[in-house]
């Protein structure tokens, strides 16, 4: 890794150095990890406390906020924005393909690559398959007939890309992603389950990231379609016919069930599941591990199973913890009552001997 | 795409046209997105109401249910299964991969290859290995000693299967499957997990189909079982040893633990998950999300974590739902019996003055 | 499969004959599928009901338990691991791969391969790889730059490992698995997410075996880490920065959010989730299914979601289930606390007149 000085670094973000502007660091670092000679930053009021104890040598931080005098400091308006252009700054990108197509790649004669385009080792470039410029396709991707891919693209190895299938620019797809592979789709007949065609395909919009092993179907007739912006986490299975709206943020063991349709600016959890057929609207966050049974308007935070808006969840919820209360409750009451019926037996008695 | 007139595409399905039978149709499409030159159906009565607004030019009925005069219809006994027929009239089979070995497949010399196998670049097949008539293995699949294939299997891109597993005839293994990776077996041991051997097998039977990037563990001894003609969904876990009956249906990140064994005409909805070492009956079925715990017998349907049968399930959540209303009964109880204990206590009072 | 007399067994596993020396065994199986011909164990008392039904010709069992005449028995310390010696005598490890690298795999010149390194065909490695002694790679597996990777590893076919992550020694991976894909880190900037660069890695310590299909994300900086001797099963998701601990086990469809720390000899069941930013002890048991959404001391046993304690969790589910009978109770508190009012009415009435 390069080194800088505090100097280097505050030019480079655009801040005002508070402490020695020699200082030589040798990375970026969080926090709470951050060792000597090491950069972090704090953006967060919630991480304060770790001012004291934080073993890095400078740190990014706005302008108002009180440094400890062992650490030096740089001030910016956004610590966050400045922290990540020092990440950038120690890990500039790297080209990790050389240029062109491995020789042992096997690129189908009727592709047509852009120019920078590179192919890893082993690759495989179906009939018909157009892949823009600048992208970058790593060992061992199989892409079938016919995909379109955009420009700067990047696959990294074991994606497989099923035939017809379309890709955006600056799309990232991780290892062991599939995108096109069947819907899952069969018509139950005389005892025995039969294949419904696949014949549609998968649509990927432009700056969509999928996760490692994520698999997307391809629509029965039609598209699956992935909205622009979208972030896609790992091992999410996405139905066919599913339409995702633009900047999602999809996290890790999602499952959207088929033909269910995604709004914009949506926010899943990990582990969600959704089923068939619904609609979802714009701006709606489903908390991690939900499973959502029915339609949900534009801007609303669900939660459970089955998925129901949050305040009601946590009714629902503090009741139950509450149970065990209610139970002496009911309890108490039936002590008092049998008292009270006992005693008004009694009064009955008495007033009856009374009356005797 | 092809174009069909009405009168081919009737002629197709044995139906009878109502309306312009010279009428040129380009492709077919569900009744919710179908547009002008497409064909629909309309199968479900729950979907009657799109006859109106659907901007499909014609559409495949039953013989009864009347249709807007801005349609033409073909009229058959089955409208869905119709359907199909007219999409694989569009759509026909496609065949991918050009006739015998690619030149850059690895394929041991003692592997036997039944006629038109079909094998694609890159892929690699192990020693032993036998491939029945018509089976399409695509790129980069790999296959080790001893597996042995049926007739007209097709393996897609990097599908993965391990030494000795036996797949039958028609199987369908979609991109990124494993079968046959170890079993998860340890044996605690002074502080550490030693690796139980794990030297069974797994057997597919005939017609199965199985999604992307699910993985089947071999079985400890013995074998791991997926029964003729079930479908399985994509990134579904099943564990060593287990076994699945004829005809079920798995669908997503469904999670099957060790030695379980599942009965014929099964259907398990999404992120199920199922213990160890139990026996679910036959026609059995699991909702979506469900957790089953233990034992199922025959025919029910099950819901919930832990899983319990539907009715059960019902009435415990009604009664969630009910708790607030129970919680204001018992403060209304506790209020009214205040009272009455208060007045026993004036009455008693009262008495004792007059008894006095 | 070799044969072996029970004299050669009992040999091999230090072990006493009750029976026939000279029977010839022709491999192990599990006492419920065991047929003629094979040996097998009784540990567990739970099964010892099967011995009177078993099939098998001999059994390893202890020095005490009674068998049934028709079984051979083998008397040992420890029945289930002398079956285990069993299994690796009929089962010894096997050798797929030929000696040095396979001709077609693409290793670059400044990959360095320690002895009796075995590559498969079409594997590719990457730039300053090391592979240490022992170690197999298999048909298919991409190795990325500056990947270390330690003595006697198994990579399945189709694994991949992304540039600068480092295995230890005697590490299994199994096919599809996916190691130092990017974290899932976006920042959210003016109506988009921006991609923050995920610049660390993944370090995997010794003995660690993970299954089918699981990937492991890089940390956004510094490391993921996943400690000595822990077991990962299939389809698993381990965010960015997670750090697990020494021995612990991970079962299928596990998944863990970014920067979450956890112990040593923790055991998590299948599909549970846990919150992203949270630190669980060591010795923790979280249920399966379970969805762990803070902080966990040592020891504990936690279950749900969101996931308790165990106890107070059973606590709660017996409320839940009690739930119908406490309407009851309400009801009938109601019907008793209305006739004493009534009564009450009836007395304040009487006393009135008497006081009249």
């Amino acid at each position: 890794m390069p080194r800088y000085t505090l100097h280097e670094i505050a030019r480079h973000i655009n801040g005002v150095i508070e402490g020695d502007g020699d200082l030589e660091i040798h990375g970026p670092a969080e926090i709470a990890s951050a060792g000597r000679g090491q950069i972090t930053f704090l953006a967060n009021p919630r991480y304060q406390h770790y001012l004291e104890t934080t073993q890095a040598s400078a740190i990014i931080v706005d302008r108002t906020t009180p440094v400890p005098e062992h650490l030096a400091a740089v001030r910016v308006e956004d610590p966050y924005v400045a922290f990540l252009q020092v990440v950038r700054l120690f890990f500039p990108p790297r080209e990790f393909l050389e240029p062109g197509v491995h020789p042992t790649a096997v690129v189908d004669t009727s592709a047509r690559l852009g120019d920078d385009v590179r192919i890893g080792a082993n690759a495989v470039i179906g009939k018909g398959v157009s892949i823009g410029d600048g992208s970058r396709i790593f060992p061992g991707v199989v892409i079938m007939e016919n995909v379109k891919i955009g420009k700067n693209c990047v696959l990294y190895p074991g994606v497989v890309i099923r035939e017809d299938c379309e890709i955006g620019d600056h799309v990232i797809l991780h290892s062991g992603v599939v995108i096109g592979s069947d819907g899952f789709g069969f018509a139950f007949q005389q005892g025995k389950y039969e294949k419904i065609p696949q014949v549609g395909r998968v649509v990927i919009e432009s700056n969509v990231e999928i996760g490692a092993n994520t698999a997307i179907d391809r629509a029965t007739l039609g598209e699956t379609r992935i909205g622009e912006g979208t972030k896609i986490d790992n091992l999410v299975q996405i139905g066919h016919n599913v339409w995702i709206g633009k900047h999602c943020v999809m996290s890790g063991q999602v499952g959207i069930a088929g033909s269910t349709h995604i709004g914009d600016y949506c926010v899943f959890g990990g582990q969600v599941g959704v089923n068939g057929h619904i609609r979802i609207g714009n701006k709606v966050t489903v908390a991690a591990k939900a499973g959502v049974t029915k339609d949900i308007e534009d801007g609303q935070t669900v939660f459970g199973f089955p998925a129901r808006p949050i305040q009601k969840m946590r009714r629902i919820e503090a009741t139950i913890s509450q149970l065990p209360e209610l139970v002496k409750r009911i309890r108490q009451l039936e002590a008092q009552v049998a008292t009270l019926l006992e005693k008004e037996g009694g009064l009955n008695q008495t007033n009856g001997e009374k009356h005797g």
